[in-house]
C-alpha cells in the first residue's frame, strides 16, 4: 500500500529537517503526546518540569530541563498543565514576557470559570502573548494519525504575528488551522470539546417520546385489542407493522413541528405590528432546532420508505396476499379490476414517493458543504417553497391513504382513531394557517413589517426594551 | 436543552467584555439589525443619522449622533445606506479619511451599475480604507440566529488591515469570513447574493421540457390508444405506470448528454488539429452545465429505483401478478419455469441495480466537501471512468429490458417506438463515438493535441485570435 | 441562461481593471494556459523565453521576452519549466533577488527527488522568495473552466507577504488557496496531484479478492451442485440470487474487520501494560484504514438492500411464490399462518433495516464536511457508539435469517457450511472479545493504560525506543 497519502504523511518522520525549539510544559500524557508528534515532524523539544528525573516517560529525542531553564531555550511555550496549576507560573512570568504562550487546556464541564483558562493565563502572565489552541485534538488521535474528526485546531489570540507562528505548527504536524479571532473567543473553543450534539437533545428526546406514545397506541389497537375480540395472536406486528406505522406518524408530525413556529412568529408579528419585540423564549428554542427536527423527521421517513418496500418480502405479507388469490380460484371465478382502487392505491404510493423525493432533497441542501456553496435567496428557496411543497404531499398522501375510512366506524377500535389520524392534526394545522397568511390582505402587512415597518413605534419599542431587560 | 453550542453562542449577549466602539452609517432595517447584534456581542455602537430624533428605533444601548460626531468616535465605519444616497458622504470625506469603511449595500439586479458599490464608494471617499464585508448576510438571520445558510461573509478590501478588522468583527459576531482578495471582487460579491441557481436554469426547464413531451407520448399510448382499440379504462396510468416510464427515460437521455460534449469536444479538436481555438458557445456553456445535467438525470433514476421498488405494493400489479395463478388453478396445472425468461429479467435488474449504484458512487463525488478532498486526478477517474461505466450499465439496462420487443410488431402502436427505444438514441450514439475515439489511430493524435501540440500552429493561432477577439 | 454564476465569472473577461505585471518563463501548454487566464481576469503577462520567435503559440496580449528583461518587468516570476531545466535560472540569480518566485511544477512519481522541486529552486536562487503553488491545477481546468475539483490551490512557501501576493492571484482566478504553511510542506504538496485514492487501494482489493472467493464458493454450491445432484440448470442464479449471498456476507466481514483493529489493540495495550509502545506495522497500518474498509462495507451492504427489495420483481421469484399457492388451490384448502415463520420473517428484516439505517448515518457522518461539523467527543460517539451498535445489529440479522438451519445436515451441501455461517466468524469474534473488554475488572487497566499509566514505566519505555529506532 502507499503510505504517501495525505493521511499517514503526518505520520512520517522527516527528521532531515529541523524546525524551530519549541518548549512544553508538563510531562503528562497531551505533553508527551504533542512532543513526540513535534519531534517527528522536526521539531526540537525541551520540556520545562519541575522534576527532570521522570525522563524515561518523555519522547527520547527531547531534553527535560527545570521550567526556567527550558522557556529560555525556545520562543513559544506550550503550557500542557491543567488549570488548578497555573500559579506556578507567576515567578516564571518575567522570563515568558515577549514569549508566544499556548494554552491547550480544556475543562471538565462548560463554563466551569468565570473567565476562559487562555484568559487567565493572559492575566497570569502580563507580558505574553498568549495564544489559545489544540485544546480539541485528543492525545490518542496525535498519537494513532487518526486524525478524521480531529484535522480543525481552533486557534485564538490577541498578537497576529504569535498566532501565525502557532497556526504554521498546526500545519507542520498535517492539521487545519482556524483563525477564530481574539482571544475572547477562548472560552467558547473551550466549551467546543465539551458538546454532546447539544441541539440534537430535545429533537432527539421529543421523537423518542412520541415514539414510546405511538408503541403502546398501536401495541393496545393491533395486538391486544385483536387478541381479545378476535382471538387472533398477532403479537409478530410488533417487529415490522407497529414500527411501520410509529415511523411515517412520527415523521409527519415533527415535519409540521418544523413549520409550525414560523407561521406562530408571523401570528405574533402580525398581532404585535411589529418585528422588534422579541419572541418569547421557547419560540426562539424553537425555531433554532428546526434543522434539527427536519433532519430526525427525515430518518423517520426513510424508515418508513424501507419498511414499506421491504413489506413484499414479509411471510405475513404472502400469506395475506395468497388468501384471496386462493379462494377466487376455490369459487372458480376471476375478479375484475376495481379501478378506484387502483387509483388509490397508486396516487397514495405516487404522493408519498414524491413527497419523500423533495423531502430527501431539501435533507442534502442541510449538508454543511451544500449549504455553503448556495446563497441566502437559494437556501431560502429550497427550505421554505420545496420544505412546504414537501409537506403539502406528505399531508395529502396520508390523506389518501387514509381515503373512505375516515368516515367508516370500523375502523375506530375502543372508540380511538387509527394513528394516522392522529399524525394529520399538525400539518393540517400549519397548512390552513399558512394558507390563509399568503392572502394578500395579510401577507401584505406581514411583509412590511418584515421589512423594518412598525403599526404603533413608540410603544412598542418601549416594550422591547423592557422585555429584554428582563431576558438578559 | 443545553444552549452553550455553537450556533447558539452567537445570541447570548456576553456585555461583561467590551470591545472597541464601531459606527453604523444609516438607521434602516439592516443597520438596526448589525448594531443590534454587535451589541449583543460587546461592541459600542454609534449610530451616524441625519436625525436624532428617529432614535426610538435604534438600539437601546447604541448612542445616535450626526454623521460627522459619530464618525470620529471610531476607527470602523459601516455604510447601511443605499447606493444612491452614497453622495451625501462626499462632505465627509476629511473625517473618513484614514478610516475602516464597509460597504454592506447590495443592488436589485445583476450587474446594475458599471462599477460596484464598493468601488464607487472608494472613488468618492479617497482616503477611506474602504472594505465590503456582510452582504450576503440577510437582517432576518442576524436577528433570528437562523444562520444555517449564512454563516458564510465574503469580504474584500486592498487594505489587508482594514480587512483584517473586519474579520474580526465578523467571527466575533459567529460568522464566517472568507477573504476574497481586493476590491476588485466586488463586483462578484455584489451580484453574489441576487443569484437563484443561474448554472440550475437550463438543465432543469430541459428535463421538464422531455417530461411534457414523454408525460403526452406516453398518455397517448399507454391511455387513449387502450381506450380507443381495447375499451380498458386505464386513466390510472397516470399516477405510477407512465411516471416510472418517463423517469428512466428522462434520466438516460440526460445522462447521455452530460457525455455527449466531450466526445464533440473531441471530434472538433481532431478536425481542427489544435485545442488552442475556441468551442462555439453553445458548447462551452454545455460543458459547464454537465454537473447539474447528471445530479439531475440521478434525480429521475432515484424516482424510477423507488417507483420500481414500490410496484408490488400496488393493487393493479398485485391483481395482474394473481390472474396466471387463478388460470393456473383452474386450468390444474404448474407452469415450469422459464429459464430464458429468468435469465432476462435477472439480468436486466442486477445491471440496472449496479448501474444506478455506479451513477450514485458519481453523485456522491459531486459533493462540495468530498470533489474538494480528491485531488484531480482522482476526480477525473470517478466523473470520466466510472461514469462511462454508468453509462454503459444504464444503456445495456434498457436494452435487455426491450429485449425481443424491439422487433415485435405489437410493440408499435400506431407506427409509434416504445419510449424506451426513443431514449437509447443519445447513449447509444455517445458510446459509439467514444468507442471509436479510443481507438489508438484516433486517441494518439487526440493525446497529443490536448498535450499542446498543434496541426498546423501558425493558421490555427491567428484564427484563433480572431475568433476570440469578436467573442469579447 | 444567466452566465453570472460564480462558476462562469472567473471565465469572463473584465479587461477594463487593470492588474499587476506578472511574467510567466517557459511557454509550455501549462505556461500558456495560465497566461491566457491571467490576461482574462485583467493582469498584464509578460513571457520569459529562450526565443522570442515562437510567439504565436503565446496568447496575443503578452508580450515575449528574454528571460532577463521579462524577469524585470515584474515583481512575481511564475517558473513553467521542467526541473530538469531549472539550472538555466542560475545566471539569472541576481535578478529575482527579492522577487516573488513561483514554482508549479510536479513529478512523474512519489517522491522522486530527495528534495522538492520548491525547495530545490530555492536553493538555486538564494535570494529569491520562493512560493509552492497552483501545481494541482491543470491546463485543461483553466482553460475550459471547468474546475469543479481544481478549486483548491495549495500555497507554501517562507516569506508571508510573497505567499499573500501569489493568495491574491489565486482568489483573482477564481480559484480557492489554501495556506500549507513553510516550504517544507512543498513535499507533500507536489506529491498530492499524482496520488489515486492511495488509502482506497487495500480495502478495495481485500473486498474484491472476497468477493471473488465468494462468487466461486456460491457458483459451486448454488449452480453446480444443484445441476449435478437435482439436474436443475440454475445458472440464472448468477445474475441476482449470487450476488445478493455474496454482498451481504461481505459486508458483515468488513465490517467486522472495520472493529477488529481495535480489540486487537486493546488485547495489545493489556498485554504490555502501556501505551506508548508502538503497535506493529500491520496494525497501524490496518488502524489507518478502517474509514475506508467500513465504507465499501456500506456499499455492498447497500446493494445488498436494493438486490433484496428487488427480488419480488424478478419472474423466478413470482414463479415460486406461485407454486405453494396453486398447490393449495388444487389441494382445496387454506393454510393457516404460522406465527413462528411470520415472528423470525419480520424480526430478521426488521433487525436488518434497522442495522442499515445506523449503518448509513455513521456512514454521513464519514462525509468531510459533516465530520468537520462535529467535535472529537461526538465523532467518537458516533463512530464508536453507533458503529458497534450497526455491527451488533447486523450480526443478529444474519443469525435469524440463518434460524433454525443452522443444525440442519440439508443446509450443508458437500459439507460445506452456507456461506452466511462463514461470515459470522469475524464479527462474533469480535463482539466477543468486547464483550470481555467492557467488564469492570477488564475495561480499568485499560482506562488507565489509555490516559497514560504504565505497569512497568522503566522497562518499557526502553523497549519503545528501541523498537522505535529499528522502525525508523
Amino acid at each position: 500500500m502507499n503510505t504517501n497519502s495525505s493521511n499517514m504523511m503526518a505520520l512520517a518522520p522527516n527528521t532531515s529537517k529541523k524546525r524551530e525549539t519549541v518548549c512544553i510544559f508538563g510531562t503528562g500524557d497531551f505533553g508527551r503526546a504533542l512532543g513526540h508528534k513535534m519531534i517527528q515532524c522536526g521539531y526540537h523539544v525541551v520540556y520545562g518540569s519541575r522534576s527532570t528525573q521522570i525522563s524515561n516517560l518523555v519522547p527520547k529525542d527531547a531534553e527535560v530541563l527545570s521550567h526556567a531553564e527550558a522557556a529560555q531555550k525556545a520562543a513559544i511555550v506550550i503550557i500542557a498543565i491543567q488549570r488548578q496549576h497555573y500559579n506556578f507560573l507567576t515567578p516564571l512570568a518575567e522570563i515568558l514576557r515577549g514569549k508566544v504562550v499556548v494554552d491547550i487546556s480544556n475543562n471538565l464541564k462548560l463554563n466551569q470559570y468565570p473567565e476562559s483558562n487562555a484568559e487567565y493565563l493572559a492575566q497570569l502572565l502580563p507580558g505574553a502573548r498568549v495564544v489559545k489552541a489544540f485544546n480539541t485534538v485528543s492525545a490518542w488521535a496525535l498519537q494513532s494519525g487518526a486524525l478524521d474528526a480531529s484535522r480543525q485546531v481552533f486557534v485564538c489570540g490577541d498578537d497576529t504575528e504569535a498566532k501565525e507562528m502557532v497556526m504554521n505548527i498546526v500545519r507542520a504536524l498535517g492539521l487545519t488551522p482556524l483563525d477564530q479571532g481574539s482571544l475572547l473567543a477562548a472560552q467558547e473553543i473551550e466549551n467546543y470539546p465539551l458538546q454532546l450534539f447539544p441541539m440534537w437533545k430535545f429533537p432527539i428526546f421529543l421523537s423518542l417520546g412520541l415514539t414510546a406514545f405511538f408503541f403502546f397506541y398501536c401495541l393496545a389497537l393491533d395486538v391486544i385489542y385483536t387478541y381479545i375480540y378476535e382471538h387472533n395472536n398477532f403479537s409478530f406486528f410488533i417487529a415490522m407493522t407497529i414500527p411501520n406505522r410509529i415511523c411515517p406518524v412520527v415523521a409527519l408530525i415533527l415535519l409540521g413541528l418544523v413549520y409550525l413556529p414560523g407561521v406562530l412568529a408571523a401570528i405574533i408579528q402580525l398581532y404585535r405590528g411589529t418585528k422588534y419585540r422579541r419572541f418569547p423564549d421557547w419560540l426562539d428554542k424553537w425555531m433554532l432546532c428546526r434543522k434539527q427536527l427536519g433532519l430526525i423527521a427525515l430518518a423517520f421517513a426513510s424508515l418508513h420508505a424501507v419498511f414499506t418496500l421491504a413489506s413484499p418480502l414479509r411471510s405475513f405479507v404472502k400469506w395475506r396476499n395468497a388468501k384471496p388469490i386462493i379462494s377466487q380460484a376455490l369459487n372458480n371465478k376471476t375478479e375484475p379490476l376495481d379501478t378506484t382502487n387502483a387509483w388509490l392505491s397508486d396516487s397514495y404510493l405516487a404522493l408519498g414517493i414524491i413527497g419523500f423525493f423533495f423531502f430527501v432533497l431539501v435533507g442534502i441542501t442541510s449538508l454543511p458543504s451544500v449549504s455553503n456553496s448556495v446563497n441566502w435567496r437559494e437556501f431560502r428557496f429550497v427550505q421554505s417553497k420545496l420544505g412546504y411543497l414537501t409537506l403539502i404531499l406528505c399531508t395529502a398522501h396520508t390523506l389518501v391513504y387514509g381515503g373512505k375510512w375516515f368516515l367508516s366506524p370500523t375502523a375506530y377500535k375502543w372508540y380511538l382513531p387509527n394513528i394516522y389520524m392522529l399524525s394529520l392534526v399538525v400539518p393540517c394545522a400549519v397548512l390552513v394557517v399558512k394558507f390563509v397568511l399568503i392572502f394578500p390582505c395579510v401577507d401584505k402587512p406581514l411583509t412590511q413589517i418584515r421589512q423594518g415597518w412598525e403599526r404603533n413605534p413608540k410603544s412598542s419599542e418601549q416594550s422591547n426594551y423592557i422585555i429584554n431587560k428582563s431576558a438578559v
